[in-house]
């Protein structure tokens, strides 16, 4: 099986897209991720939810965690409003970040491989220099146990012809 | 507020539970991670779901990523059976791992300083030597817009009072 046979729609967001909007997807709908592409779609970011997180928690407490102790709680329970009026582009680094990213033929282990360096829990598959769609850690494990299982029927349907064989 | 008021409930195994039952529990229920605990009850690991799918990978190709690529499509398919008769003591590194652990008084800055310094979807939320609950980034999120935007009043019900006041 190859990435773009396995991969799942994603919910998507513009880099222009106010933070506070992309936090309230992740949110509402307990994602573990999202994608961000620029107006013209191409890929741009990949952002696990841990790294919307990162936008709330100030760069001086990232340099020295403990300093997190020192907060007040009151100010601590209005984190968000530190995404107020910015883009996602705004709270992006400036460099390109490493992005989970894979091709459209890629192989199981090939997606696998980019998921444990990078320990992401998604992978974004391209194919022709589109995204396609995007493989979650456990889509990707339900995707191996179904062709390593084949007692197990149910998750048989998923598995591509070679393993049926 | 603080880290044990706003907890969840989260699937928990046996550190001596087959490893691919813990892959099937994520596959399945499409889960971000799992928490592993002692047969007494303490914490043994918090595993993201991208940490399971390195239970699949070959050392190898976790050394050089490039031999991902040159193993045949087939094989890559059985990924899974690298699980087969093994437990989760037996797949996870014998050092100790980093942790993503709170304390459960910790503030919310506190819990998303530990998760974005670890990378971690989820932190465990510990009470008195005992798992309390697990904290994922979405549900932070949630929170913290909920504190942060008092005119959102779906959200503000799981506010504490100190934003109500």
């Amino acid at each position: 099986m190859r990435a773009a046979e396995i991969d799942e729609e994603f919910p998507v967001v513009d880099v222009d897209t106010p933070a506070l909007e992309a936090a309230r997807m992740l949110a509402e709908h307990s994602l573990l991720g999202i994608v961000v592409l620029t107006a013209d779609g191409q890929l741009y970011a990949v952002l696990p939810a841990s790294e919307v997180v990162r936008f709330i928690v100030p760069s001086y407490i990232q340099d020295d965690p403990l300093l997190a102790s020192v907060i007040a709680e009151s100010v601590a329970d209005r984190a968000a409003e530190k995404l107020g009026g910015k883009t996602i582009r705004e709270l992006l680094p400036q460099h390109q970040l490493t992005m989970p990213v894979a091709k459209a033929d890629d192989t199981i282990i090939e997606v696998a491989a980019i998921m444990v360096r990078l320990r992401s829990p998604l992978v974004a598959v391209m194919k022709q220099g589109k995204l396609h769609g995007v493989i979650t850690a456990s889509r990707l494990l339900a995707v191996t146990l179904s062709c390593g299982l084949i007692d197990n029927r149910q998750l048989l349907s998923n598995c591509g012809h070679a393993a049926i064989v």
